[in-house]
């Protein structure tokens, strides 16, 4: 079966890979963050600012639009990408770990999840073929299989007895006809047992996914852990299709994702942290509304290009936070992100120059420093 | 005495007048919209922002910034204009205004208003001198005079014996030195009452002010009201001073104004309705929360070419709006301001080209076929 993406492996550094990936609608250096679009819009960001920022593919998410506005309303509208003016590429998860992290009274069958929405309470139903028919509607690029995702933490009974569920809607998701421009992933499972991730890839291996993606993790295991499970999962998987670690993470967590062969990473921090006056900078995370702010003339870091950094200084930055203006969400948010955007494209300059791991501790030194005074 | 500022009167159309307005900061071509930045930020724009839309001079407001954080730390760190990375011209307000509306316990004497913070109930004093002191510290290019701003409706006797006050503090403000790059404007008062409006000019027109600004209307009174008190009142003004009309108002307001001879404006509508969903069109006025928008696909006004109007539908804006996404604000503002200023300006085309009547009928006629519907 022809794959609607491609994915190009270009140079190796140890584990970490760097590689273009390929959709209809933009060409993709991995490896790459995705910014998280819940709602169709990255939160504060305008399609431009994300262009600018060198963003190319951005997540957003099922469950949320199907709620609000409607997946029909938005296909009616031509599709998401049109919907929100977006033309790099859109992976859509699920809407699986939603049902399970955000509605109330779920009812698990074979079939499917039947769940009451956070908004209104009113009564739905996803299954596989559902979250795919709503999926196909948004018109993303990357589709994600509909999977079960347990809680954390579940006893190995729990994890291994949900393996046949999620494998079997898996299954049914890749029998399920998509647009032809549409790439499906694979979720792999298997909760924080090395075993059970590898029995479920076993289970899964021969379902033509374009891509494989490795959930259940960062849902409040140590980091240890988890980058234990990658270090057992990761060399199960193919060389040839791009890797995708969902939901992850802090800056650390890319590295050591990228280190043990992740290829593209979303995660809600760089924004939901910005908003909450939380600042990457090369040296560590600071909060802004710190009182040792309050007259610091110089900008977040020293050492980033962005228009927040080039423009302001970490005095006034703290005052939109204190006064709560709208502006102090969006000039931190495109920090944030560009500094997440900056990290993996210098990530991928050390994977193309073979030095990877020097790159690697290079940048602990100096991220880490702050760790004492501030996180 | 040498003006900080210059006004260039180049064409009448009727009593509307374009001219030219020159600070050390920027050149403001008249009749112009003043953005009001409260808080050292026009909510939900970048100085980039305002700058692409062509505006030229925003507005400060001196008792909120003297509140949060102090009009001594923007001082420290270089002025209102390096604080929030501003490069046009700044006018702020004298804090008198705001001391009556939004703080608690006012005490007026002689000496000036004590009153307590609106944000922790603290208590302060305002005075002429405090309030050239905070406006000198914050170095906006334009000062206002600090003056009594009596409450609306208010009988002629209460408007009356104001005047004395009034033009007392706004003589002690003349005296008082400020930098020498910025110019000082008279507020004129005297209520809904024209005879009481001249007796304040003959009482303030010896005081060697930069420009005039009319005062204390658009306080509730209804715009026939307001249009004829402006009437009465700048056929007094000197043709060679910049008239500035306060806290006016809607884009019908603007037209009437300049249509009696003011050159400056400004008001928190444009900005304020944007984050309600109230949004300005060459049709009128729309509530994009209506839910007949929801499946609309055309752009707010196919007259704009503002980046919200080329790049999104009234469908995405609801969603938006709906969902309370901060985007949405920001492309709201974006258009509302965009509107205001491209009005200023095609008013001002209109007055050069001698046809500004024509233009204002031409522009009713347009705008004010929604009102049924909508407004």
């Amino acid at each position: 079966m022809n794959s609607p993406i491609s994915f190009e492996l270009v140079s190796e550094s140890g584990m970490a890979r760097a590689g273009v990936l390929t959709t209809s609608h933009s060409t993709i250096e991995t490896p790459m963050f995705m910014p998280v679009g819940t709602l169709a819009t990255v939160k504060s960001m305008t399609p431009e600012d994300l262009e600018k920022m060198g963003a190319r593919i951005i997540l957003g998410n099922a469950y949320h639009l199907y709620i609000r506005p409607g997946h029909e309303l938005i296909e009616r509208m031509g599709g998401l990408h049109k919907f929100m003016n977006w033309s790099g590429s859109i992976l859509t998860d699920s809407g699986g770990f939603q049902v399970m992290s955000l509605s109330q009274l779920r009812k698990i069958s074979k079939d499917g999840v039947e769940f009451r929405s956070h908004i209104d309470g009113s009564k739905h139903f996803l299954s596989p073929e559902k979250s795919m028919e709503i999926q196909k509607a948004l018109g993303s690029d990357i589709v994600m299989a509909f999977d079960e995702c347990v809680k954390h933490p579940a006893t190995k009974d729990e994890v291994e007895k949900s393996l046949d569920l999620t494998t079997d809607w898996e299954k049914r998701s890749r029998a399920y006809s998509l647009k032809p421009h549409q790439a499906l992933f694979g979720i792999l499972q298997g909760g924080m047992y090395p075993d059970l991730r590898k029995k479920h890839f076993q289970m899964m291996q021969d379902i033509p996914f374009d891509g494989w993606a490795i959930g259940g993790l960062s849902v409040g295991e140590p980091p240890a852990m988890m980058y234990e499970i990658l270090d057992s999962t990761t060399p199960l998987l193919p060389k040839e299709k791009v890797r995708y670690l969902m939901g992850v993470g802090t800056p650390e967590d890319l590295i050591e994702g990228v280190r043990r062969g992740v290829d593209i990473f979303d995660c809600v921090m760089p924004t939901r942290n910005a908003r909450n006056g939380t600042l990457f900078t090369s040296k560590g995370k600071i909060h802004i509304k710190n009182a040792k702010y309050a007259e610091d003339s110089s900008p977040l870091d020293e050492n980033c290009d962005c228009y927040t950094c080039k423009n302001f200084s970490k005095s006034y930055l703290r005052h939109l936070f204190q006064s709560g203006e709208i502006l102090g969400s969006r000039l931190n948010t495109l920090h944030n992100l560009h500094f997440y955007i900056q990290l993996m494209r210098r990530i991928r300059e050390a994977i193309l120059a073979k030095n990877f791991d020097e790159f690697r501790t290079t940048f602990y030194r100096s991220y880490l420093q702050n760790d004492q005074e501030e996180v």
